[in-house]
C-alpha cells in the first residue's frame, strides 16, 4: 500500500481539462459559491463548507496555507485573505504536482488567470482547449452574414486553434444529447445561422442553442481533427442532467468514428459506468470523472473505483475541471492520488494485481494516456 | 469509531416520512407481504424472510422480542404472536429512538395506527403529512361539480392541513414524472375534472390519474406553502420505476423554485445520486433514501454512503417510510444509525473529517434539517 | 470468512447462461478480442490485457496453465499455444467447478464447442438454451411464405426445443426494449413477415430486426412455456445500451405475468439495481450479473454486492456468459466465488447474517435457484 501511495504521489500529472485559478482575492461568499455547481445564492441557514468538498478544503487545503487540519471555515477564509491570492495560488498549485495543464479558456475568462498567468503561477507548461461554441459566438457578434458564418466558421476555428491541444463542446448545456447525430447540410445550417444572427443583432448577445448550429459546430470540430472534449453528466443547473447521459451520444459517436478523432467524455457522474462501457467498445472514446472527484470529496475513492470497472486502462484520464479557487486545482489532484492509491493499493494488497501493474495503471491514467492522445512531450 | 457510534446512537431522530404501525396481530403471510414492495402473493417455493430485509428482521428485531439473534422465521412469527401487537409495537417503537414522527396518513389507514394511536404507542409527538391526491379523491366522492372542484380544492386542502406539518404527492404512482411542468389553466383543469367526476359517479370509486388534475394538485400544494414531499424512485409495481427518476422533475422544480416551498424527494433509490445532484444545485430541494435503507438491509450502509456523495449536508434527511409492522419503524432507524456510524466513523478514522464534524453531520441529517424545514420544536 | 470461502468454493455451480469454449488454438489477436465486448480491431497503442479482465487472466488463469501469477501477456499467450486448445480447455473448465451448463448455441457456433463437445470437455451435463431469433432466421432462409412463417414458427420452435432447458431473446440487440408490449395480431405479423422474407430472398441473409416480428417471437416464446432468458444491459456495440435498461421491459413483463413463464434477465449491468427491483416485485422475474463479473475483474465483488441489495435471494442466479476462451468459463466462476465469499463473509463477520444463512444464500444463487427454475436434477 505504501509503495503504491508513494509511487502515485510522485506522478507528474497531466490535468487534461482545467480552467484558470482566480486572479484576485475573493471574500467568503464568492469562495463558497465556487465550492458548488449551484449558481443560486447560498441560503443563510447553510454553508457550502458543510459538504464533502467543503470538508475537503478544511482538511487538506488548510495545512497548505499553514493552518491545522479541519480548521474552521472562518479561520480558513481569514488565512486565505491574509496570504493573498498570489501566494494562495502559488502554494496550492505547486502542491498539486501537475506537470502539464490543458486549459479551457472559454468560461468567464475575466475572473481567472489566462494561459500566461497559469504558466507563471503553476510553473508548468499550459496548453489550450478551445470551446467550439465560444468561437461561434465570437464570430456571430463580429457582424457576419449567415452564408459567411457557415463558410468562415471552419476557417476561424482553424486559426483560433492553430496551436491548441484540443477542442471542447458544451452541447450538454445548450441542448443535451438528444440531437440528430447527422452532419447538417449547408442550406439547413445557413437557415439556422440566419435566424440566430438576427437574434444576436436584436439582443446584442450571442448564445448558440439551436441544435442544427450545435451539430454544425460538432462536425466542424471533427473536421478540425484535434481531440474533442465533451462535457457530460454532472454540472450546474443550466443543464438537464438526464439529457447528459453519455449513452445518448452513442449514435453520434458511431458516425464520428470514421473521422478517427479522439472523443473525451468529461466528468460523466453519475453515468460514469455508462462512460466506461463506451470507452471499452469504441476505440476513439475516452473518459474521466474529473469534476466528480472534487465534489464528492471523501467519497471520491468510490467514484474512482467505479470508473475502473469496465474500460481498458488506456482509455481513462485524469482531470480536475477546477475553475477559480486554486483549492480545486489542488484537491482535484490530491483526492485523485488518494483515491487511486487506496483502490490500486487494495488491488495489490489482495493479490489481484502486481504492485508494478498497479503503479503502471496509475501512470497511464494520471499522465500517459493524455500525453499520447494530445501528443504532449515527456 | 466507537465515539461516533455512541453519538449517532443517542440522536433523537425525526422520521419525516412514515406511516402508522399495525393495529392488530397479523399472521406470517401478512407479515411477509409487508417485507417487500411486491403486491403479489409470495410464491410457495420462496419466503420473503430470505431477503436483505428478512435477514435484518431476524438479526435485529429478534433480540428486541427476547429471541436469539438470527432466530428462525418460524420462531420469530410465533414469538410475535405470543407478545401481541401492542407489546410488539411498544418494544420496537421505543427501541427506534425516534423523537418526532411525521405521519403520512393517506394510505390504507384502516389497518394501521392513526395520529393519536402512534402518539401513544411511540410516546413521541406525531405530526401529519397529508396526501394531495387523497384530499382530491375525498372531495370528488363528496359529490361536487367540476367548477366547484377547481374552486374548492385549495380551500379544502387548507382546511384539511390547518395543523399539518407538510404535504405529499404520489404523482410518481399515478403518472410518473414526464408531465407538462406548467400550472394548468382554469378551463383545462375544469374540463379534466368534469371527465374524472363523471367516471367517479359511474364507478363509485375515485382514483386521480389524469395528468392535468395531478398537476393542478401539485400547483395547489405549492400555493399552500407547506413542505411538499414527493415519492420518487423505488416503490411497489403500481409505478413504472424508470418514470420516477427524480431528474425528470427538473423542469417542474425550476418552475416551483420561486414559490420558496421546500420540496422533499423521498427514497430516490436507485436514483439517489441524481437526487443528490438536485439537492446540491437547487436551494429548495431535499432528499432522503428512506425506503431503500430498510429494504437493502445489510447493504444499506453502501446506499447511505452514496447519498452522502454530492449534496450539502443541510439538504439530506432521515426517514423510514415504515408502513405496518413496527419492525420497519425500528429497522429504518437502526440500519440508518448503523450505516451512518460506519460511513462517518470511517471518514473520521481515516482523518478525512474530524469526529466533531462527523457527529454534527449525523445530527443534521438525523434530526436538525427536518426540524428546520418543518419548523418543529426542539 | 474462511468457513464461508471454503463453503462457496465447494458449490457445484449451475452456469445458466454460457456458450461453448473455443474448438481450436487461437493467436494473441483473437484471444485479446475475446476479452472485450468491442468488435473493433484493438488499436496498436493499447492491449486488451491492460483491463480488469486482462489482469484477471494473468492473475488467475496463469497458475492454472502452470505459470506464475501475474505472468506477462507474452508468456501467457506462449504457454497457451504450447499446451494447445484441448488441454487449455480441460484445465480451465475443470477448475471452474461447474456442475451443470446451460449452453446458448445461437451465436457463432462454428468457432466453439457444441453440446457434445462441451459435455466432453467439461465432464458435466450440458443443457441447451435456444435463441428465438435464430430459429426464426433458420425458418426464413428455408424458403417459406409469410403465412406459413407465422403458422409454422411456433411448431418449429416446439420441435427445436423439445429437449431444451430454456429459450433466449436478443431483442436487446435487434431493437432495444422500447417496443409495444402487446402480442401482435395475425395480419400485422404476416405483413411484417412478408416484408422481411422478401428482403431475405433479395439479400440471401436473414437478420430479424422488425419490432413486430421480434414481439411475435417473444410471445411465441411465452407460449412455449420454457424459462425465457433476455439479454439486458451491457453488451457489444451492436446494441444501444440506454435502450437495454431492463426497466423498459416493465410493460411487457406485466403482460407476460399471467403466462407464468419465468423471465431471466441476463447481465443487466449497469442497470443491475433496476433488475433487483423487478426481481423483487414480480414473482416471475429473475436476474444475474453474469457478463459483468468477468469484465469488471477485480471490481466484480462490488457489482455482486449491489446485486444483493434488493431482490429476494431466491430470484438471483449465477452465470458467466462465457463465449470462446475457457478463461472466461473459469474466471466467471472464480470471480463469482471470490466476490460472493468476500461479500457474504463480511456480512457474517459483522454479525449481520449467520454463517449458515450466508452459505445458504450462496448455494441458492450459485445452483439451487437455477435447478428449481430449469427443473434440473440434483
Amino acid at each position: 500500500m505504501r509503495e503504491i501511495e508513494a509511487g502515485v504521489g510522485q506522478i507528474s500529472l497531466v490535468d487534461h481539462h482545467v480552467h484558470g485559478a482566480l486572479r484576485e482575492d475573493v471574500g467568503r461568499e464568492t469562495l463558497e459559491s465556487s465550492l458548488t455547481e449551484s449558481d443560486r445564492p447560498i441560503p443563510g441557514w447553510m454553508t457550502q463548507f458543510d459538504s464533502p468538498l467543503g470538508f475537503a478544503v478544511r482538511r487538506w487545503c488548510a495545512p497548505v496555507l499553514g493552518l491545522e487540519r479541519h480548521a474552521s471555515a472562518e479561520n480558513y477564509v481569514a488565512r486565505r485573505a491574509e496570504l493573498g491570492a498570489r501566494e494562495v495560488n502559488r502554494r496550492l498549485l505547486s502542491a498539486a504536482g501537475v506537470g502539464h495543464y490543458l486549459l479551457d479558456t472559454g468560461y468567464r475568462g475575466d475572473a481567472i488567470l489566462d494561459l500566461a498567468g497559469m504558466t507563471e503561477a503553476a510553473s508548468a507548461p499550459v496548453g489550450e482547449i478551445v470551446r467550439l461554441e465560444t468561437v461561434a459566438e465570437d464570430l456571430a457578434v463580429s457582424g457576419v452574414t449567415a452564408r459567411d458564418f457557415v463558410r468562415r466558421y471552419p476557417e476561424v476555428l482553424a486559426e483560433r486553434t492553430a496551436t491548441s491541444a484540443g477542442l471542447k463542446s458544451i452541447v450538454a448545456y445548450r441542448h443535451g444529447f438528444g440531437f440528430d447525430p447527422c452532419r447538417p447540410d449547408g442550406p439547413e445550417t445557413e437557415a439556422a445561422a440566419g435566424e440566430w444572427l438576427r437574434a444576436v443583432e436584436t439582443t446584442g448577445t450571442a448564445r448558440v442553442e439551436d441544435p442544427v448550429l450545435l451539430r454544425f459546430l460538432l462536425w466542424s470540430g471533427l473536421d478540425r481533427g484535434l481531440p474533442l472534449q465533451l462535457h457530460t453528466g454532472y454540472g450546474d443547473p443550466d443543464l438537464a442532467l438526464d439529457r447528459c447521459d453519455p449513452l445518448l451520444l452513442t449514435p453520434w459517436l458511431k458516425l464520428a468514428e470514421p473521422s478517427k478523432v479522439d472523443v473525451m467524455l468529461l466528468h460523466c457522474y453519475p453515468y460514469h459506468r455508462q462512460a466506461g462501457y463506451l470507452a471499452q467498445v469504441f476505440p476513439h472514446v475516452y473518459f474521466d470523472v474529473g469534476l466528480a472527484v472534487n465534489h464528492t470529496g471523501v467519497s471520491s475513492a468510490a467514484v474512482l473505483a467505479e470508473s475502473l470497472e469496465l474500460a481498458p486502462f488506456a482509455k481513462i484520464l485524469f482531470s480536475t475541471d477546477a475553475w477559480g479557487p486554486a483549492e480545486l486545482h489542488y484537491l482535484g489532484a490530491l483526492l485523485w492520488r488518494r483515491g487511486m492509491s487506496r483502490v490500486l493499493g487494495t488491488w495489490a494488497a489482495d493479490g489481484d494485481v502486481s504492485p508494478a501493474d498497479a503503479l503502471r495503471v496509475a501512470r497511464m491514467i494520471g499522465a500517459g494516456n493524455a500525453r499520447r492522445v494530445y501528443r504532449l512531450p515527456g
